[in-house]
């Protein structure tokens, strides 16, 4: 198992990665196979989408935040951050990528994005790679 | 790595593609492993759901749609899709399907639906078998 | 493959079933690989979420019915459990967990849990492990 850190410089924010994993799956030297992307924590999520348009990404943030609003009267959790355990399990704590011919068959416009909901902070991905 | 084509009719709408995966999955042989299927499009999704009564795929895209709103002038990405990247990252972009005894391990209502948001289009589904 | 049953007690609950994924890890005796967890059900799911505070777990069942309202006169799905439904396929059938040095890689403050959205029933899980 692989790992590497990403730092994040706000509350809500999608980082992208894939460049990250890409150098994990190519130094693994595997040919075919899937690569198990996991955030070990319970305020941050992994998903893919658009690598092109930034502004997608920031979309994505506004559209969580809306639905999942940061203050209700009927929250329990004492921390104050229910809305990130929420956005988390929205989004879900792995994605998963097929490797063929030795490299991540990612569509054209797919990127992988870190997506924090409870920073800053320093956080961890993890990767496993299954021939 | 196996792949096939959805043909898309609406712009939102789950098609059940089920069967089409269990015939890759009794091509490859394999007799316990899982089945990677991923969706390589950012406004697509891949999710499990009933496969009974045609209605509840049809409530799902209702609500999908109700939670995130198609209009929003808040919404900054300019093709006018944000709530497909965002229905997209919901449902998420791949599901995993457990082989045994050299079958898919679905359960007695589950079926797999390619979930289409931004259609109609010609989109494809990529399917890795791990043993 | 291996599996368990989950025994639910209410209408929407989360069950932390951590323990039992990491007593069929340890008999798999594999130390490298992933742990693929299936929930063969459509009106329940999986996720990964806070192991420390019940308060979230909870906080997460009132956001989910919160978001899908029980009742909308638009459903079509005449068994009355559409919003069972989409909160299956927004947390979404499966888990994954990577398996490193013989144990489950998860967060300090990571547990799995199962979902019930339509209870109380007996319910199933299934876990594959891939080395």
């Amino acid at each position: 198992m692989e790992q590497f850190s990403v730092e994040t410089r706000h509350r809500c924010q999608l980082i992208p990665i894939t460049s990250e994993i890409r150098r994990i799956v190519r130094q693994s030297q595997v040919k075919e196979g899937i690569c198990v992307v996991f955030c070990p924590h319970t305020t941050a999520g992994l998903t893919i989408n658009e690598n092109a348009d930034p502004d997608v990404a920031k979309d994505l943030v506004y559209l969580l935040e809306k639905i999942v609003p940061a203050n209700d009267p009927n929250y329990r959790h004492l921390e104050g951050n229910t809305a990130a355990h929420m956005q988390a399990s929205l989004l879900g704590s792995s994605v998963h990528l097929i490797i063929s011919d030795g490299e991540l068959k990612l569509g054209t416009w797919q990127g992988v994005y870190f997506a924090e909901f409870d920073g800053p902070r320093i956080r961890k991905v993890y990767v496993q790679i299954i021939s």
